[in-house]
């Protein structure tokens, strides 16, 4: 029996976070039991995935609150780890309203799975037998802490007989495509080929793709989709050639006060990551376009254009 | 004093290939005394780059035709080698049919640095002060064994003073862009930086790139351009952000016998390229529509729009 890839357990006052830098060639656990520890983690991306930074975060939050620390300090400290990503917010808005901080941050884990589950069915939908269909980046299980957005997307749609095969984005310069998802898949049986980033246009042109999915990590109120870097070329050219394409996030991602894709911060992260010379430019995330997205599943619905309205309908419920 | 990079010197009646899977970290030179061993060495892609490959080649044929051996066979095993490029057939072709095959491998090769600088020229021309251009994979002098085709663009740019700053592809699976040409252009002394092929999407939206100038394999009657998996992309993408984007390539390069972009093979290499698991799909190469190409630099001349013509021009010249 293999048990469900997970990034994060809570276990005797210490939060355990898998490192996925090591994946999958090791499993090894960082045992954090400071709110410190956890931001760490969370900069050098031992933990990574917009919806499993904001889990890890609640619990910097909770191992803060239990240590009796300055929770201001804490959230200050959480935030400055990757500014893109705005569950990370988020997470940390909440759990400090909290009266209980560690019990809020294990509630949301366990809520993950279920809220997941909702949107990969919602996504699941729009897929048809014999799909064939590529994604980026990992947003599985170890994305998430739960079940996945778009791996969760494609999950349930391999789970009705509806997808044939996934095509992977290795997703350079950290190869999260070719490392995590390649895993996750593998356990679960899905059919699929890791391709170089660079070769999804060829694809998509030999009439090889029948949807796009991915997930976010941040969508401004206008429906642009902050993702990771070398998303917004797949939406041109899943639009070029009729494709639909497809943004899986939690509500959470969802930042009604980013009025558009402009003011969302791009993380630079260590050119060292693309080449060891460091002569080398690193951006971590890229905008696509309100307007080169066919919908966004999430866990309270399916959202459409135009996105103004239907983001701020889901954001006021 | 640094030399100016060579993929190829014939010593001592043999051919040296300077071994580019091993650069930048290592500069082994590969020893080829038979037609075999070239062939190995342009398979293995030792020596890689549509016109370094097509003086390899000529050079194959050469070593064949001193030592006596069956020339047809010869060329079949040089042809078998590549299936994209056009110049390797093309070389294949006047070598078998010189009275001397070595003498004219070896002319051949002399004529590479004068045709590439005129080519060059051409493409500097459309150059402005203070461009950023951007690039894929290698196409410098370790590509054609004379002065580069889009590199030796760049290069004629800088020494020009119009050109600000190169973005360099790194060129998944096999990093030609921030392996071979980081290292031409460190040598040159252009500034540049490395970015991960997903990357472009973004600086071009960003307004990051003015220009995008890249080589080709083959070249249709249409116009429609073979190149390095990435560069089809890269044409939408600058076609969407109004950047022009150029193909520098010799005339051998151009096939009147390709009707379009639809009828040149595309080669897939060992899956392993992409990932050690080999649960990958790793085409070679992409096709580019003629209508996404400003201009052809050739070294006849700047090719424009309508393709069919001005290729049928300098096809017939």
């Amino acid at each position: 029996m293999t048990t469900e890839p997970t990034p994060l357990r809570f276990e005797e006052e210490a939060l355990l976070v898998l490192d996925q830098r090591r994946l999958p060639d090791e499993e090894i656990w960082v045992r954090c039991e400071t709110v410190d520890q956890v931001a760490e983690c969370i900069r050098s991306m031992a933990v990574r995935g917009a919806p499993a930074i904001g889990l890890a975060a609640a619990y910097g939050i909770g191992l803060a609150a239990q240590a009796d620390e300055n929770l201001e300090r804490a959230a200050i400290l959480l935030r400055q780890t990757r500014p893109t990503a705005v569950n990370l917010g988020w997470a940390v808005d909440r759990t400090l309203q909290a009266d209980d901080p560690l019990a809020l941050a294990k509630r949301l884990h366990t809520e993950q799975l279920e809220s997941d589950r909702r949107l990969a069915e919602f996504g699941a939908e729009r897929f048809e037998e014999g799909d064939r269909a590529l994604t980026h980046c990992n947003t599985g299980p170890l994305a998430t802490g739960g079940f996945g957005t778009a791996g969760g997307v494609l999950r349930a749609a391999w789970e009705r007989g509806r997808l044939a095969e996934v095509w992977v984005g290795e997703t350079r310069p950290l190869l999260q495509g070719a490392r995590l998802t390649a895993w996750e898949l593998r356990r679960i049986g899905i059919p699929f080929r890791v391709i170089a980033d660079a070769a999804a246009g060829g694809l998509l042109a030999r009439g090889l793709v029948d949807r796009v999915v991915v997930g976010a990590d941040r969508i401004a109120a206008n429906g642009d989709v902050a993702n990771k870097v070398g998303t917004y070329p797949l939406a041109v050219l899943a639009a070029r050639h009729g494709v639909p394409f497809y943004v899986a996030a939690p509500v959470s991602t969802i930042d009604p006060r980013t009025p558009s894709g402009e003011e969302i911060p791009i993380e630079e992260r260590d050119p060292a990551e693309v080449t060891r010379d460091g002569e080398a430019f690193n951006p971590a995330f890229d905008v696509t376009p309100a307007g080169l997205v066919t919908a966004v599943f999430t866990e309270a619905g399916v959202l459409e254009p135009p996105y103004k309205e239907s983001i701020a309908d889901v954001a006021a419920s």
